[in-house]
């Protein structure tokens, strides 16, 4: 009888092609932890995670369950994983999950994080976690294309996957604008995010911040649905998956 | 008639040699500054570091002044710099000084935090910022032991040059420690610091915490004025100039 455990992790995904274990020789955050997890095992260990997150992409909360064939203590596990995984990877907490927990089938909502440096130079201390933009940006004028955005949309304009055949809709709950310094961090909470659906999202938001797209213009950009409406997709240094959520 | 500048600056030690500009191929910060004022200035440019940092040591709060022929904008000063220098070393402001300050001689006091993750693993975002010791330590005994460093006395056990003939005689004023998480910082303030001092207070205080030492050895440790009666040197990663302070 097998047995699931839930996993939560944090990476620093500047040298790793991204969460999905590929077939080329590419380092993968996936491929990391299931080669570490097959050995402490003995046996092939398959891990599936919240979702996938793009190279270059950070994660300060991804949760990700894989099922081992004896019952382990998880402090051990988790151990076992952040003595034998790289310095970039690190497993926050193990737990033993009801059978059928499914990290990314019963994700109730995630949180993302891009942060952006709008002075002429990023902190020398997170400058691997934040996208140099360089330039001033209107708040206010962002927050109210962002407003747009909120609900349920169709939201095939920010999708990454011109070839997507599954729906496009999701839900935006919340946009939240910190400033602290020179640095900004949007917070987008949603149930569920497309490809480079935040990049995207950032980076049509950074053009209205910059006054080279207006916020009213959003509706048009939602109803368009394709990809060319939209803005720049904002470079991945700048995004760090915070939180996923779960439970009712 | 020349014109004195006060600039402050954080850096990321990692890959340096320290403050100090050095006869040698080695990278410096000083040699770093120097070589991009120089050529701003279009003459050799010499600057002033309110202390010396050691290789691999960081700065988030590092003064230095410097005097240039003629009266320039501070603020095309500090772009010029953050232009050219790399990105692990950042000017955080430039301002126009008295032509007698100096940002050594006038230092009134120092703060410097030393951080260690007492948990298995580094946060994978901080792991260049912080020591991995990877045991949990006693802050009662710590902070215990921390209390008879506070104060004016001769720091000699704690400074790691040897030959040093002028006074180690320092005022430590004040030892603040933070937990976050698994991550323990220690915040030292003083008049001023010696050669490793931190580090060694530091290492000390760690053999305290972990049981190896006790609290009640540290009189005997600043009374035996030798290098041998204090701790390890805890490593440069951990530590950071975070606060230079000037005025009455």
């Amino acid at each position: 009888m097998s047995v699931n455990y839930k996993m939560v992790l944090e990476y620093d995904g500047s040298r790793y092609a991204g969460w999905q274990r590929l077939r080329t020789e590419s380092q993968t955050i996936q491929g990391k932890l299931e080669m570490v997890l097959s050995r402490y095992a003995g046996m092939p260990v398959e891990i599936h995670g919240s979702g996938r997150t793009d190279a270059g992409v950070h994660a300060k909360g991804q949760v990700a369950n894989f099922y081992l064939e004896d019952k382990r203590d998880p402090e051990e596990i988790r151990l076992y994983c952040n003595t034998y995984l790289p310095e970039d990877i690190r497993v926050l907490t193990v737990e033993e999950a009801p059978l059928r927990f499914h990290s990314r089938l019963n994700a109730r909502s995630k949180t993302y994080v891009y942060r952006i440096e709008m002075g002429e130079k990023r902190s020398v201390f997170t400058r691997r976690y934040t996208y140099g933009l360089g330039k001033p940006l209107d708040l206010e004028r962002m927050k109210q294309a962002a407003d747009y955005l909120i609900g349920t949309h169709d939201f095939k304009s920010f999708c990454g996957n011109k070839k997507m055949k599954k729906t496009t809709v999701r839900t935006l709950m919340k946009v939240e604008f910190q400033v602290s310094g020179s640095e900004l961090a949007i917070r987008y909470t949603g149930n569920g995010f497309l490809q480079y659906m935040v990049r995207i999202m950032t980076g049509t938001l950074i053009e209205v911040g910059l006054d080279v797209r207006n916020p009213e213009t959003m509706p048009a950009v939602l109803e368009a649905c394709s990809r060319e409406a939209a803005g720049f997709t904002a470079p991945p240094e700048g995004l760090c998956l915070e939180q996923v959520r779960y439970g009712s």
